[in-house]
């Protein structure tokens, strides 16, 4: 049976996440399918802004170190990320930047396997991954290598000469979703510790660290969490870690005693050690904001809605855009793909510019993947209807095909 | 002859830089020298905030990457530091924070002088800069040592094993300067590299790094710059080290095509290799608010009043607090010191926070030093007499020596 837009009207009705949307700021007339980009910005937001800046900043001024609670954001923040991917408190902290994580904890997993020189990563991961490990190893100068391996290459690419996996949990281009728990089981079966980033899974489905017994992991806030621009990222490291593997950039904040100011770096022997120092705290304490409606949300209903989503997506993009250049390289099956939809397509970039004209925003991704992000709390089913709808008549119409869509470094 | 509160309201009211005061901040009453830990709030800081949150991230979402500007904030920000520490054009990049800077900078030095093992620091240095080569010097594995050097004692530290010299302009606790182009021309007679952090100086002084000759500087911005808490840290690399110099942290804003999306690291020539990837935004953004009032100040005239309000406070300490246990340590020759005054005490923990509790806010430092910054955009002369008054006054009725001053943890 054909769809038709009401349908999605009546699946919007008797959504149990709809409520949620009223929490965001979405411009009105808007679909935003880029929050795997840059997350929407809780209402909320701006009245955080105010207090941190005009009260903590402007009137408590230095006192709000200890009044205000900024020390210890990095401690509190990561126990709230630790509830939507299955750590336990104090196995989570909140600082830094995702690459600079992952140094980290290459660096640190490293030292724990001195005798192995490999390091398991995904050639066409987002590349910020591969970069910091080759800057680690070309620093480290001993002789570690990548050993690159693409999606189904991954299992037979981990054997005894591994020292770690590092791998991102749901892929940005295609969206395909690694299976963490089997990966990790065979890279503990050759000897090696796995490290799991987070950037497109923490927020958007369920993740259970210690339930696939991961041994270190980073993510990013905000895409799915909402953190705003750039926001920090956080790091778990497994309790079994924590006190032995130590992590390079040992800033005062990691040290055992930071206000002790000795002289002589001592590693704390808690997650703290994987903290470096002083965060730039107006963006730190806005993102608690978005981490606050996700304590509220349900991990399981937020998966259940990203699916249908998708499929819904994928559907109509089957039955109403047959017969154009449309590859959807995204996994069909649910325990294979994230909670975005990737279509290649030759006038990928000039489509969607033509889309984003029309207030649809995805984004696109070298060489030809056009990449819409569902993001189940303040993404309806009707955007998912109305966004084909435009995406329909701009094909029909050959709009895409006019030259100030094939300008690239327009919006990417 | 005797000084009196008229003699400091006179001097306020020919004080050419007195109208930036009203560009700040300050609650009612209070006496702010705290501005070398965190600066005051720009008024203009909210107006700003609410730009780049409701408009920026709210509304305009993930196109303010470029309609914004966020992704060359990182370069503008860093050319108008430039202007305020003898930096050219493309010389300074302005993220990450301050420790993980000094982190990429000596890693990045060392590798220029493979043959050398020793690095030269202060060891009552603030400590994250020591505890981040120490790590760096683990990590690495291959014999570096530090050669801790005090004040007095660096000249003749820096020999030909000497790789990096890498030293605070300014030192936190005692507010002494160090002769930059000495120690700098010292350093490259005997074949080394410098590294200045310019945490208490930028902002506080004229600084002259090419005049100098300097190698490679940082620093930070929320304290004299009031770029607020925890702002992002600015980097220095000399043009002739450009493109030679590779740090470390070598993150996908760094690579020569980051929106090229390769699977392999190419580090840019430029400044840019010294940045890693995507910043906190709001914070950033945020923080140019108090550098655009420095574009407008007069780095002379800046220094000119420090010293002044400096040369005051000593004298008043000197003349209406005499007999008490107050040595000031902070040395008393112009060329010898920074912006801060810092009295040690045996009872200096109390002491301070009974002037906190009268409003005034300075800091403590362990074990005795009680800590005094000026901040001449918005620290009056009158301020340093009534600060003084209100010590006096509290000496005078012992009004420190109760329980509630003594508990450690309060402010510091």
């Amino acid at each position: 049976m054909t769809l038709t837009r009401d349908d999605f009207i009546a699946l919007d009705k008797r959504d149990p996440l709809a409520p949620f949307a009223e929490e965001f700021d979405i411009p009105e007339g808007l679909i935003y399918f880029d929050g795997n980009s840059l997350g929407a910005m809780p209402k909320a937001a701006m009245a955080r802004a105010k207090d941190v800046i005009e009260q903590e900043w402007g009137t408590d001024l230095i006192k709000s170190w200890n009044k205000a609670g900024w020390f210890t954001l990095v401690e509190k923040l990561g126990n709230k990320v630790a509830k939507l991917i299955g750590a336990d408190e104090g196995e989570v902290i909140y600082a830094d930047a995702t690459g600079l994580n992952v140094y980290k904890l290459v660096s640190a997993a490293l030292e724990q396997r001195p005798d192995r020189k490999i390091i398991v990563m995904e050639g066409s991961n987002f590349p910020t991954d591969n970069y910091m490990v080759q800057g680690l190893i070309r620093q480290l100068g001993r002789g570690h290598e990548i050993r690159f391996a693409e999606d189904g290459e991954i299992m037979d690419a981990i054997r005894d000469d591994v020292a770690v996996v590092c791998l991102t949990h749901v892929h940005y281009k295609t969206g395909h979703l690694h299976d963490m728990t089997a990966i990790t089981r065979k890279a503990h079966n050759v000897g090696a510790l796995t490290i799991w980033d987070l950037c497109h899974s923490a927020g958007a489905l369920p993740v259970d660290l210690n339930g696939s017994n991961v041994d270190f992991a980073l993510g990013c806030t905000y895409k799915y969490l909402n953190g705003g621009p750039g926001s920090q990222s956080f790091m778990f490291v497994a309790k079994r870690h924590q006190g032995i593997a130590v992590q390079p950039l040992t800033g005062w904040w990691g040290h055992d005693k930071p206000f002790g100011f000795e002289r002589d770096y001592r590693p704390r022997k808690d997650i703290w050690q994987f903290s470096t120092g002083t965060q730039p705290i107006v963006s730190l304490a806005l993102s608690e904001v978005g981490l606050d409606i996700f304590m509220r949300a349900n991990m399981d209903e937020i998966r259940k809605k990203s699916l249908k989503l998708c499929d819904l997506f994928i559907e109509l993009i089957d039955e109403r855009l047959k017969g154009y250049d449309f590859k959807i390289v995204t996994p069909r099956e649910h325990s294979r793909r994230g909670s975005q939809v990737s279509i290649a397509s030759k006038n990928g970039f000039a489509i969607m510019q033509a889309l984003i004209a029309d207030n649809v925003i995805g984004d696109f991704r070298a060489p030809d993947i056009m990449r819409f992000g569902f993001t189940p709390l303040y993404v309806s089913y009707v955007n998912v209807w109305d966004a084909v709808e435009k995406l329909k008549i701009i094909m029909e119409e050959g709009r895409w095909d006019r030259p100030e869509f094939k300008q690239v470094g327009a919006v990417t």
